[in-house]
């Protein structure tokens, strides 16, 4: 809006020109500075004095002749990949995740740090210990800090509003840990990077219109509309975990009872697991079970991916009340991509069934039925490279 | 995204320019030439030569003399409010609505023609004797036709997708009437109007994120986020009337059991109050069901203006589960603003408590407590200003 009531002024209109050639020079795998300038409209002598500069910096590099349309090959210029680093952070599970990625989000070196059951100052004692490393990781300039972290997250303001699980209110992340680096940060929803992250760096790149839907320790969809996140007026769109399923159902961390979140995320089905594996003999976890060990997801998991059909019950369920999930999203927003993602998708395709089936019972069969539902291709790694999306659009303009 | 992308050529800087001008005039009461310079930062002569022509073409006019600041006291300017008029048309009840409005959309003259049970070919004719008879009634230069219709719209295309009601499918209606009239068109869904509606004439005009919940024959939600509708990918964002929420329920015409529409539209409110009316004395409809006088949504509604308590748990279980979908729309969206328009709208504050609070006891505290639920105050001329909203929007550039 601002940018169709106000006449950019010289400094704005170079900025903006900058990042609109690197931008046009990173879509592509090779382009020449004729391209670009036929591709932004942008005179040949702004497109050459701008990618002068970026070759300068570093950002860009000449790779060779391309093939001459009649007079003189012209020169082909890429990006060079590795030639800023960025710290990406996920803080959105019981392990804090940290990695040092190059601007495609390729992965350069990990730190991982439990965090137990870590809250309020200590936990945030962990996530310095683990910027620290990941600083001390990097090895070319920094582009910035990018993180994902549980709760209600003021991205614009890059405060952690409310997140229960590490008993953070209304913490200036951002500005603190600004403060002690001197680098650029960018903090939001993990869900929401996720959704940045797919949108960017996954199998439905560029998709404008595209809904992620994480399901872990907490559940909440990502939306990007017209290639924009979506944040909601209270940074809480997507809060979808918190949207009552079951009348009368459990209690849920929000105060609430019955919220999707309690009959779907990660807890839910390690509990039910437990209770089957106490119970029936023809569990493979019957044995764990009845020697006090831990189950834990993983263990489900493993047990289901090796065929113990007691569990199936559980995955069915757990796809049933996602699919209501995803019929509303359906019905609300008409988007026709949604991927599953987080601890829970890895439950494949027996997950996957029963979402699609209630989808297309429980929203307009038009609508169903172009709907694509699938699983992010980006795996466990969606919060990091959502987290590195965030700091390229922000800080390089590269989304 | 292509606006980024790509530079302005001159011809498109001009028309842009202008437009701008034009909505800088039409958004204040009251501004000058330097006024516009310095809210949109073009320069004046820019601005001077751009308002000479907006001038000449009767769009815009001076109104008198500004207060000085120092010098010469500046020439204020304003739209000519009646300097153009638009057809409006509404398809999406029982009759068919159409007005002639002003660039204000106030309301120039009226017409209304029954469809009953017209289908096909002959609902056409309908809306082709509407359309001539607005023509007639105009008494300035046309914009252009906005309509809003039921069913799955492609707004880009001008093609009714399915309208179950009219039995209309893939039909041009956009091209039809334009090589009627000569006249640009614009076609829309009736709830995705009425939020565009509600977003340039309503009371909160210009929130940039805001839903419309249209209850009447259709339940729709009408959706502005950042100031633009959202169409969705198949033209069905909003579609929640056919999301269930009653399982095992009744059959929809949608092919569907128990979706929202079911339970919330006028029908169903008509149909269980003529079950109370057969059945209980009380009922003030009582005496009018013995005499098969025909109970209409009308009649309902007067009677529980007039204080019918039998008819009390019926809006409060109607407002129940449309409160239900609003906990839903909270969820995925987080817009702080819901408007509930349409006829059932008008069953009123006895609606709006039990979705207030189904809303709060369904969704995250923290983003319920943020979001307003009241009545749209465009009452049954909604659908209509939203129509003259989607010519201003596209034809000149006012939203």
């Amino acid at each position: 809006m601002v940018a169709a009531t106000q006449k950019a002024t010289h400094e704005q209109t170079k900025n903006h020109n900058k990042r609109l050639i690197l931008k046009t020079i990173y879509d592509q795998p090779e382009t020449s500075r004729a391209d670009i300038a036929r591709m932004t409209g942008l005179t040949r002598p702004t497109v050459s004095s701008n990618v002068a500069e970026l070759i300068e910096e570093g950002l860009v590099e000449e790779i060779g002749q391309g093939q001459s349309e009649g007079g003189k090959p012209p020169i082909l210029l890429s990006v060079v990949d590795d030639s800023r680093h960025l710290i990406a952070i996920d803080l959105a599970d019981s392990e804090f995740q940290g990695a040092v990625v190059d601007l495609r989000g390729r992965v350069i070196h990990r730190e991982c740090l439990p965090v137990n059951d870590s809250d309020g100052e200590a936990a945030l004692q962990v996530v310095y210990e683990l910027g620290d490393r990941l600083i001390t990781a990097a090895t070319r300039p920094l582009v910035g800090i990018g993180i994902g972290a549980p709760g209600l997250i003021d991205a614009q303001e890059g405060i952690v509003r409310k997140a229960v699980n590490l008993d953070w209110q209304d913490l200036p992340l951002r500005d603190w840990l600004k403060t002690r680096y001197g680098l650029p940060v960018h903090i939001a929803n993990d869900g929401h990077v996720a959704a940045l992250g797919e949108y960017i760096f996954g199998q439905v790149r560029k998709t404008p219109n595209l809904v992620i839907l994480k399901v872990g320790r907490g559940v909440i969809a990502g939306i990007v509309l017209n290639g924009r996140l979506h944040y909601g007026d209270g940074s809480g769109a997507g809060e979808i975990g918190h949207v009552k399923v079951v009348e009368e159902g459990v209690l849920c961390r929000c105060g609430h009872r019955g919220c999707l979140e309690t009959v779907t995320n990660s807890r839910a089905i390690v509990e039910r697991a437990r209770r089957i594996a106490e119970s029936d003999p023809d569990s493979t976890l019957h044995y764990l079970a009845s020697r006090l060990e831990a189950i834990n997801l993983e263990r489900v998991l493993q047990a289901f991916l090796a065929g113990d059909k007691t569990l199936q019950p559980i995955i069915t369920e757990v796809g049933c009340y996602l699919g209501m999930a995803v019929a509303h999203l359906v019905g609300v927003l008409n988007v026709q991509c949604v991927l599953i993602c987080g601890n829970v998708a890895r439950f494949g395709e027996p997950l996957l069934q029963p979402i699609r089936q209630e989808m297309r019972q429980r929203s307009l069969a038009m609508l169903a039925n172009q709907t694509y539902v699938g699983l992010s291709n980006l795996g466990q790694d969606i919060v990091l490279q959502g987290a590195a999306a965030l700091l390229l659009a922000n800080e390089l303009g590269l989304v």
